[in-house]
């Protein structure tokens, strides 16, 4: 096991009811002016806002509000929020929402904490030196911003996507309610079902092998999230389901299942980019792009893929011939992906051949920045890899 | 899954080295003086102490040093240590060594915060209200204290053991470098690998049964805790099977292994009093009560032990006689606890069958203190149960 840091501090209270106490958590860790984010109202449609904010009045917290946040939250909007907390001076950025509101949150309290602008932070690569102030109330189970280290950011200009990620990003707070989650669409559920998986699946493929509690812990949640994605798509007022997806959402980019390991992910940086082009959801792009990632890089570690295979998709291990148990363990995980309703090639996410190239060079800075994975991927492989999802 | 409050803002230095940045991380945090603490000796025989002390030095934080800590920390001793910290005016009680001295350091750490005398906070169930400062240097993967939220105290006049949990208890930090475990005998390496997989079965059994991922993640703690103990028995120097019990005895108690369901602890309840009465290794107690609590109650949730069953030691399921896949799961469960060198019966631990009437009393409080498992258990059931261990 790699020696590593641990540290998630979030107090995650959790359940039905849990909204009703943001109030007395704020009030009790001496938070007296907060301002609350949200995205396009539809926590103002489930009443959830209202709970909230009558949740904080109660315990005496004062708040102003701003709502507007978009999917993949854009920089520009983030200036402004900064604007209106620096105006009114406020302690704490509240999130009521999922994971493009709490990153948008954590973008505010950066500057907040630091009085830097964040794109500016993220650009020069500058590392957050204390703790940024934010909480959430979570709507959707995907991004795990609610508990983890990152934040991401699209800014309109470049089109870039990019994430800054240090211990101090994490919420003080993560409120976390699976009644909630039981409105989310179909669509999106899958998408954070995908999500959620690939938290815990780019922490899972990485060169380090001697870590077989991380690894163990990582096979029983995706197995958990694999078998609550189908019982929620059956029936999506599975309360219990609805759960486990929370949570394991949480779970999955707190650190826990990389623990001891190493820290790149690949995917997710090819992803980003198809996302800050075409505005496509996240977990969407991550289904197409992941299963082709996979048939890439399987054979520098058959191992590896064959225990995943057998372990998460019940695939025989064939020790004969563990490249086919491989082969069809990436192929179970695309299976699945259709299954929940995701699209599973670049065409049907709307992605062109033609901008291939474009996005293997934004995606390498134009070769200058390195996206290592079992081999590195300069923007010959990355255009490979983006040919395999074609199909 | 039942609502829960997960909160375990422990910060975990982990691998080889980890020793040398306990000045810095306490330094980093503001604390300028701090009361050492540790047992009888060993971490000054293994050079660790030192080791320590010159991390403490070379960030310039203050310190008074104490040893003398036992197993299964007695009072007396605590209360000397409180007027040694008071005395000193410390911010914080640093324990070098494994549960017994972290446990002694959060009840001194208890009056330091609280001014109050711990034992008197134990009888009275007064529960802490702010975060009581404590960190540990862990020398052996066994107690879970170094994350928990529980302190274990025993009062040597009336040989009664007793914990206050509060998740105030959990340390700021825990610096955990397995090669330090690597010179513990085979002995206490066993007990620690039954105290770290008692902490997840009694989370694990317990009568809420909609919390699959919380289930999922404590099979797969308990297998890699079962492989990695039976490598370390045949190799005690392998760094990365120690590292495995290392991780896992922090994380079986932190309360993950837990989330969203009942926390009761009923064989702790047990085996507390034995070894308050005969000051024999908790894990060791563990090892011969839990297998005959199991027998005793296994007709209850037939199928969740035969999960248990199959899921952990590998038991067929026999859906046609789920009751045997129950009872080989914990054949299998004993056995491996005698392979690895531990007591499974009453006469092996050397508790005298004479004495069940008293420990059953004092487990009880004489009646009027409850133990909850699947069923309630008075003296009688806790008679029964210790009958069943006898054999």
């Amino acid at each position: 096991m790699n020696n590593f840091v641990y540290h998630a501090p979030t107090k995650v209270i959790f359940g039905v009811g849990a909204e009703n106490k943001v109030g007395k958590e704020l009030a009790e860790a001496n938070f007296k002016k907060v301002l609350v984010l949200y995205g396009k109202g539809s926590v103002k449609a489930s009443g959830l806002l209202d709970r909230v904010i009558k949740s904080l009045k109660d315990s005496g917290i004062e708040y102003v509000e701003m709502g507007g946040v978009e999917a993949n939250p854009k920089v520009s909007f983030v200036r402004e929020a900064i604007k209106v907390a620096q105006k009114n001076d406020v302690e704490l950025v509240l999130a009521v929402g999922g994971g493009s509101v709490i990153d948008a949150a954590k973008a505010v309290g950066l500057a907040l904490s630091h009085n830097i602008d964040p794109w500016e932070m993220i650009e020069k690569r500058i590392h957050p030196t204390k703790r940024v102030p934010t909480a959430a109330v979570l709507t959707i189970a995907s991004a795990g911003s609610e508990m983890s280290h990152s934040c991401v950011l699209t800014d309109e200009d470049s089109k870039l996507k990019r994430s800054v990620n240090s211990d101090y990003l994490r919420p003080y707070f993560a409120f976390e309610n699976p009644e909630y989650t039981i409105g989310v669409d179909k669509y999106q559920t899958a998408c954070g079902i995908v999500d959620t998986m690939m938290h815990t699946l780019e922490r899972y493929f990485t060169t380090d092998i001697n870590s077989d509690l991380t690894d163990s812990i990582a096979e029983a949640l995706l197995i958990s999230v694999k078998n609550a994605g189908k019982k929620v798509m059956a029936n999506p007022n599975d309360y219990d389901s609805r759960a486990t997806l929370m949570w394991a959402s949480s779970l999955s980019h707190n650190g826990l299942t990389g623990v001891g390991k190493s820290h790149y992910f690949p995917v997710h940086k090819l992803e980003h980019d198809i996302s800050g082009l075409y505005d496509v959801a996240h977990g969407a792009g991550m289904a197409v792009v992941f299963p082709a990632w996979a048939k890439y890089v399987y054979k520098y570690d058959v191992n590896r893929f064959a225990r995943f295979a057998n372990k998460v998709w019940k695939v025989e291990l064939d020790l004969n011939n563990l490249k086919w148990t491989a082969k069809e363990g990436i192929k179970a995980m695309k299976n699945y992906f259709k299954e929940i309703g995701m699209p599973t090639t670049m065409g049907e996410l709307g992605v062109k051949r033609a901008d291939y190239a474009t996005l293997a060079k934004m995606t390498t800075s134009g070769g200058t920045r390195e996206v290592r994975s079992y081999i590195p991927l300069g923007e010959k492989e990355i255009i490979d890899i983006f040919n395999i999802a074609t199909e």
